[in-house]
């Protein structure tokens, strides 16, 4: 592929494919600095401020969304996650970039590139080289470690996801650093209802003894200690919850009580599917109300089919690109679960992502049952997640979200990254939500009110999260 | 936000991007009649030709789509269904409109602000005083009773939505008057098999016997006075029956006898999940017979998740905006309900709606099952319903039954509205519809025969309606 | 309807809307040989090189989409498949054409009539003398017998789809007749696990027995028989097998040991739905471990529900337009799969097609699961099948594939016609993609590289299935 690009790809106004849209983008949308609100950025390396060696570490490292592609194209593991050395890892990459063409890792590698390195060239073999001395050469100054880039990036605020036997001692390294980017943890108890394998949970229950001091025998011992790590995460900063499930579970009537399955787990028993459902179930409900009580927000990432290759699972461990999208059934069981905290008046703010944009109608109209009038958009339809994460994928959430709901009540983007190069994602979502209005504008869908079609750009991209949050160091 | 627009916005050529379009459109589709073939609009209203006292009274009263958007935007309830003077809900929903950017409300709105009132101004705080004094007074004036507004907007026929006990004395006084347009009921018997709750259902069979004069100690007690409404709504004009489900289903061996299903209900015993369904299944087919007996079209409107909020049907009770979307599996058991139907010969026609556009595919293909060559269309796949009613549902339904069937022999669109105001969404779909296929001809994919998709296009806003149902005053 | 078409209709650039999209089709698709991987094509009718007696033989006979779209127009089914004349039922087929605006059959029809007969007309009742004159006495020269046919539109390759007791008698034939374009059978075992009728069951056995000469008294001879069948196919040059399934299944607990539920079988025992679900699956699981043994490719058609219409079933057989799109529940299963064959590196190439497009994403990111960098693009997504063989059927595949895999890997198009008029399909799908990739270059969402964007083309187009497939004579 050449190594110059044509005068649009990447310019100034990618995506922006009229007018009224560049002037939204330009004049609204750009110079806002970034709530990124769920991503998963390791605090450990925001903490040491971590200095990359080269760009293989920066942005291969971890990167499953590239191990998946460089698989479907026939390269060696070796060269993906395996012993190869970083410089070999980065030619079969640069390898396979002129094979991602319309898939956004082509489009996120390139702005990357781009907005991190000031590198306009396409990465390809002829390339490699000068990208890789170039970018790494960079990595080796201060204005490429983990703090400089997300002042560069106009990062006002990161929320880590963390699990609740988590010290966060990192968040509260950082926090005594007085950084400018306020990095705060959000609470993840996915472990805390992993009930499937009983052994593991048992050591997990360990765990939890050894960072509250309380001995778990009973369930109430179990949800006193989660109540006590979320005083725990309070008292640091954090706001927000979240949870990764197949799909939320309804009972009327549970196959057995809490008690006798917390007594099977602690027997190290094997659970029924239905006795581990049920468990997960009351143990969220239990959960949401007590975030219900901080006035936290609580996330749910619904429908993803995970661990899939049971071969590659046991050699590279989980998320390393063997997770898919799921079809699973969402909409009553998620319907009367959110009923069951609404019906109390313990449903908090919430935040509902799914990964099959099959149910993005379910979840675009969902969000209005429980939309009471109590605040402005207190339930979210999430962006468009994981997989979702690129221009159809957003476009579809949006587009639901404007016919079944009020765009102008969303939160906007967050990355849910691992790596500190994926900042980038944000300005591609704001050119592609500026470019959708100003195709209505073009058409005569909305009249040409740049001054409220501004506000409205702006609100979606940084004040509404700000305000939903309201964030405080 | 602007009061003025936009030359383009809501202008003689809305939404119509293509002179093959405007010509289609303005030549072919404009002037025809509107057949409004299903809707909810209550016909005491036409019968005593209701006047409003202001715009709130017509406008937003009963309209739970304003209503969803005023609670995501943060409105508290008294300003929406609560106590609230007219007037100050007004303010609500004029603050409320501008942040409808992109949802079909601010096209609606300003549609309707238009067509009815001719008032071009966009609906804002700034414009409030102005428009809810102009709309008032004109509300006021005789050409503004609900006759005159169905006349005004060239409204040939409306069938209204009845249930089975229902006196239809309202449609016999509008009959008498000899008003212009022809007002029909349909026949809704969803009570007649909701029997969930065996307690209310014995009440709405004593309501049974009292307008039929049946006593219903049997279950062909009940179907002989179901017959007996059928014949009773047919001597009325009546010639559509409508039914809300969830999904259909369908039963190789009934859980028990229906007549023991039937004791249960009239002993007031709970029915088992499954005797529910094969009771539904029964009386519903059973119903069909009837139907096909009397030449009737026969609607199903799948997938609607309903009265998902408790806490907000207890206290505003059904259809108050607490309903989304569904995603239960329709394709197997329709399928085979339609074939006990079609079996032997028995399947009158029918009109399938799917409320969750991931089924357009299943229901776009499902109409080809059986179309049998008896008759233009046979089995429809209704227009897009209920949240889907806007530009993308509506064109994501003419592409899918474009797609896998004849959008030629469509029969095209109709309100469900329960508001005199909605006719323009006719002129909207009419639209919407002149354009694809104008862009189909733009773009080399139709050859611009005029006169042919000027036939066809008149065809599905029109003329295919009118020989389906072929309604006689 | 005119019989004279627009300058852009069916024209050299039908479907490239942009200098680029032209570029890359002309210059790197069109003159690209086909390899049409799979479809129905009766190799009888090749062996013998037939030549047909008129239009409607050839082109309305045995074509179910056709038939579907008369009946829907409400046209007798005298005309369709029954005893009408050849010539009435086109005239017939003539009436329906223009009805068929934005249905596939539209562009189908015309692009047949062109690139075969060379005739521009369109195909209506004023026209139909002229063309059916016209086209039948072309058919009657030696230019349009089959194989003359298939010559014609540069068919390198054909798959047939083939039973495991056929005697691939027409495949010998052909292959000592060293015809140019390489036939090929396709292992098509469905009637081998099609328990659900065990009367037709054991007779289906008994056809195994007399082509294998191996006696089935039990599962493992089953197994023994199809292994024969195999290898018999393989001698013929068989590289594929094919599967027809509502979905796949997987069993962590057989519900009776597979030899308990053959016994069952062979006394003629109906089965438990569970049983035989169990029987696919595992059936399916041993079939699947000898085309890995044999470096086959595995194809598996997921979503079809088939035979809907009990009284048109019951007088037209099967495949006569009673099928329709299903929304069964596809991932979990598939892959547990696809894992369990993976888990003992034993899965083989492997092709996925979708009949639901709600399932476009849920196969596109399936495929990622099991690509484990051993080959390139290993497993498949299969291109749009059935009734999204069309243009916007088509689009949202190549969409889905490019967003969650790498269309750059992707195989291609392949008929899956029973028709030798069908190979314009290539054509269709080959501008379609090479206008998608031109309208991202025009927008700046690639860049302007025609040497490398054309590769990518031309290898979807035909060398990625070369590479894949390497058939060899």
């Amino acid at each position: 592929m050449n190594t110059t690009t044509k005068a649009s790809f990447l310019s100034e106004d990618f995506l922006l494919q009229n007018t009224f849209a560049k002037t939204l983008y330009h004049d609204y949308a750009k110079n806002l600095p970034i709530i990124d609100y769920h991503c998963h950025l390791p605090p450990n390396e925001i903490s040491n401020n971590r200095q990359f060696e080269n760009i293989s570490q920066i942005w291969l490292a971890g990167d499953h969304y590239k191990w998946r592609a460089m698989r479907t194209l026939g390269i060696k593991e070796e060269y993906i996650t395996g012993d190869a050395p970083d410089r070999e890892k980065f030619n079969q990459w640069a390898f396979t970039v002129p094979y991602t063409v319309r898939n956004p890792l082509f489009h996120w590698t390139h702005l990357e590139l781009q907005r991190y390195f000031s590198i306009n060239d396409l990465l390809n073999p002829d390339t490699a080289d000068k990208i890789y001395s170039e970018a790494t050469e960079k990595l080796k100054t201060p204005a490429y470690a983990t703090r400089s880039l997300l002042q560069k990036m106009n990062v006002e605020v990161v929320c880590t996801t963390d699990d609740p036997v988590d010290s966060l001692e990192y968040h509260q390294q950082i926090k005594s650093d007085k950084f400018g980017t306020l990095i705060l943890p959000t609470f993840r108890p996915d472990k805390a209802y992993a009930v499937e394998n009983s052994v593991a949970y048992t050591q997990y229950l360990a765990q939890l003894t050894r960072v509250t001091g309380i001995q778990i025998n009973t369930y109430t011992d179990l949800l006193d200690a989660l109540k006590n790590r979320i005083e725990f995460f309070s008292a640091q900063g954090c706001q927000l919850s979240d949870h990764g499930l197949e799909q939320l579970y309804f009972f009327d009537n549970p196959p057995a009580s809490i008690d006798a399955i917390f007594s099977k787990l602690k027997k190290q028993e094997t659970l029924t599917p239905s006795e581990v459902q049920y468990f997960k179930y009351n143990t969220l409900l239990e959960l949401c109300r007590l975030y219900h009580q901080k006035g936290w927000t609580q996330q749910f990432h619904l429908g993803a089919l995970r661990n899939t290759n049971t071969r590659m699972l046991s050699t590279l461990g989980p998320d390393t690109g063997f997770d898919s999208i799921g079809d699973f059934s969402q909409a009553v069981a998620l319907a009367r679960f959110l009923n069951a905290l609404d019906s109390t008046n313990q449903l908090t703010k919430t935040i509902l992502y799914n990964l099959n944009p099959s149910d993005n109608e379910v979840m675009g109209t969902m969000i209005g049952n429980f939309n009471d009038g109590s605040s402005k958009g207190k339930i979210q339809f999430g962006s468009a997640w994981w997989f979702l994460d690129q221009k159809d994928g957003m476009e579809k959430q949006i587009n639901a979200l404007s016919n079944l709901g009020l765009l102008s009540c969303f939160i906007g983007m967050l990355t849910d990254s691992r790596s500190f190069l994926s900042y980038p994602r944000h300005e591609y979502f704001r050119r592609i939500l500026c470019n959708l209005i100003g195709k209505d504008v073009e058409q005569g869908e909305l009249p040409a009110d740049e001054k409220w079609l501004g506000k409205i750009v702006s609100d979606i991209c940084y004040y509404n999260a700000k305000a939903y949050f309201n964030f405080n160091a």
